[in-house]
């Protein structure tokens, strides 16, 4: 049957998999500069009207800063499963499409949320994508595992369950962050906020003892 | 005649083609979702204001997830070409970025299709679209066995037929879905829909067989 | 001396300027169909309306069929080049970013000769942009062999005399197309399409008698 | 502990790191050229005022020239680095995904110097986000020398040293210029495009002697 002949064909090289992941998060990376204009320098006269001007673009930089860092998080989480994983199935790629296809959709729901901050539904709207993303990401990496498709050079069991937690984790934090939103939505994005940042910046803190283990 | 050397240099190495095609389909991806606006806040007031309003957003929402589909479908069907061609010449080249020019022209057409779905012109224009990218990724794959650029050590035969079939199947049902519109245009749009949802979703049923044989 | 010493250092990997130089030209390809906004369904209540809309829209897919040729065929000219360019140092890589930097602008050319093509200065712009990206093209092999960056094991003074030539001949021939705008831009450029439709579609003349060749 | 076991798997291999900054940098510069909008034809009758509104246009086109070269520049600092790091760990992936977040701020800052360039808070934002790249990339090889992700083939002494001499040197020259802004924001800026022009174009003045060391 040629279909089905076709389905086994079209596993994906690695390597594509990989470049096309690289290219989509610096595309969508890059494209977070482009929701904040440049003002118009009419009827701007002194530098403290530019001070102001600049202070009203601030929050416009928070948004940019967490857009960046969410992406960098799942770029990491993505391409750390393909440390481990060595080849793919078609299924495998079509997991990976629709990872790729909520990440995408990352820099309109942060948008929204910056726009309708004071509103549960932008902050369920934001937590919605975060669960996609997230879930998908699971599936991928538990999809590898179940079929075989990681290297069995490596302690499966010691790193799927590291590579699970570690999505359970980061899930559980921000259904607890969203639910605040019942209680204030300011709060509930300051926590979100807080989470990310703890993602990213956890390794100032925790430098030094890594240091130690990695020697 | 050095015209007709350099033609002989510019077959381009394997990996420059599949560089190009990863990140030309990582872009039009990505630039899917900047055809989703962020709305503006203005004369908002409540939760049930902002259900509403993402509501009138949920047709875009649908345009985007056909147009990653889409994308998918074809980077999918290029990309499984090259896991058996090994060498490429100029030709070869240049059918690549004739099929890369009507890939990116998928963007406009559901667009455009989104904005005039009443009107069968627009069905045939996204149709057209569809075939043009076939058509060129047919002959890409042709040009290919014809000019024995693919690796002998596949048996060659049976891919080659899969290939074909597979094209030759996809795009009969997308013309028979065209023809729909002289009925109803919305009729026509919906069944174009299922045929892609099925190409990128056909593993949820057939996984489990899938596993059988693969083992 | 330090800076010396990191000049000395600066020369990129192979892999990257041609990483940075596919990421580029897919993203300049991808960028041109951003140039043909989907036309608003309002006030179009018949399919002979929307018939003429597209219509309208004729001379801007003219423009994207172009912009997609001249930037393969730059593509296909510099990635050749590194078909046989081993190694670079510092100024191979500038002379690449230099190029670059012509071939961004090759959309904004196209546009404005696009929208001004009534005026000569129009076709002026137009032809300077083909100008210096011919030139740095030109300058980049010729440096390549100069430095003997490019690999020894190729007969490099046939290479290097079919590279220029093709350079020098495609260059006259934009020159001349040029200057007809003494008598008239739009024969001016026909003349350019027809020059660039050549250089894409002379294998559908010449296919059978390479395929001689090569066998 | 889960978490810490997460990210001692999560540094990435070089090539996806070096993937992402190319198609990052890659997309910037591409992205530079949307500054520049196709002006409209209407109301233009004669060739001299077709000269004249490219005239008004020639600004733009430096601050163009400016934001490529500035890119240019800072993504060879960036992939050299990678000529000698051999493997990465968490927090080095992170270094560079900072890094990439200041570098795309680049076009925004760049475009707010070019339409406020009378203020010295405008010349201030440009310079910020100039130390900011560079801190960022200076952190970013200090750390990879450090932990001794390099390859220690290498003379890493005196690598070392040149690529901090390097950095320092660039950013104290980038601060003196900034400083001028208290005399004259178009002198500090003139001087900062003296000083960029330098990095580039350098090798123009220095190829002979070059080459006589290379050989």
């Amino acid at each position: 049957m040629p279909k089905k002949t076709y389905n086994h064909l079209a596993g994906q090289k690695i390597s594509r998999i990989e470049a096309l992941s690289d290219g989509l998060f610096a595309i969508a990376m890059t494209l977070l500069i482009l929701g904040i204009a440049v003002p118009s320098a009419k009827g701007i006269a002194t530098e403290k009207e530019v001070g102001q001007l600049l202070l009203t673009l601030a929050p416009k930089f928070l948004t940019y800063l967490l857009g960046f860092i969410t992406l960098g998080i799942f770029w990491v989480g993505h391409s750390t499963q393909f440390k481990f994983i060595h080849r793919t199935d078609r299924h495998l790629t079509w997991l990976s499409i629709f990872f790729w296809m909520f990440v995408s959709v990352i820099p309109f729901s942060t948008g929204f949320l910056s726009e309708f901050i004071r509103f549960k539904l932008a902050v369920g709207l934001y937590w919605l994508n975060i669960v996609l993303v997230g879930v998908t990401l699971y599936l991928h990496w538990n999809y590898a595992v179940q079929r075989k498709l990681v290297d069995s050079a490596h302690d499966i069991t010691t790193i799927d369950a590291a590579m699970k937690q570690r999505i359970r984790t980061a899930q559980a934090m921000y259904a607890m962050a969203a639910a605040l939103c019942f209680i204030n939505t300011y709060l509930s994005v300051a926590l979100m906020i807080l989470i990310q940042l703890n993602y990213a910046f956890a390794f100032f803190f925790n430098a030094e003892s890594d240091e130690a283990e990695d020697a």
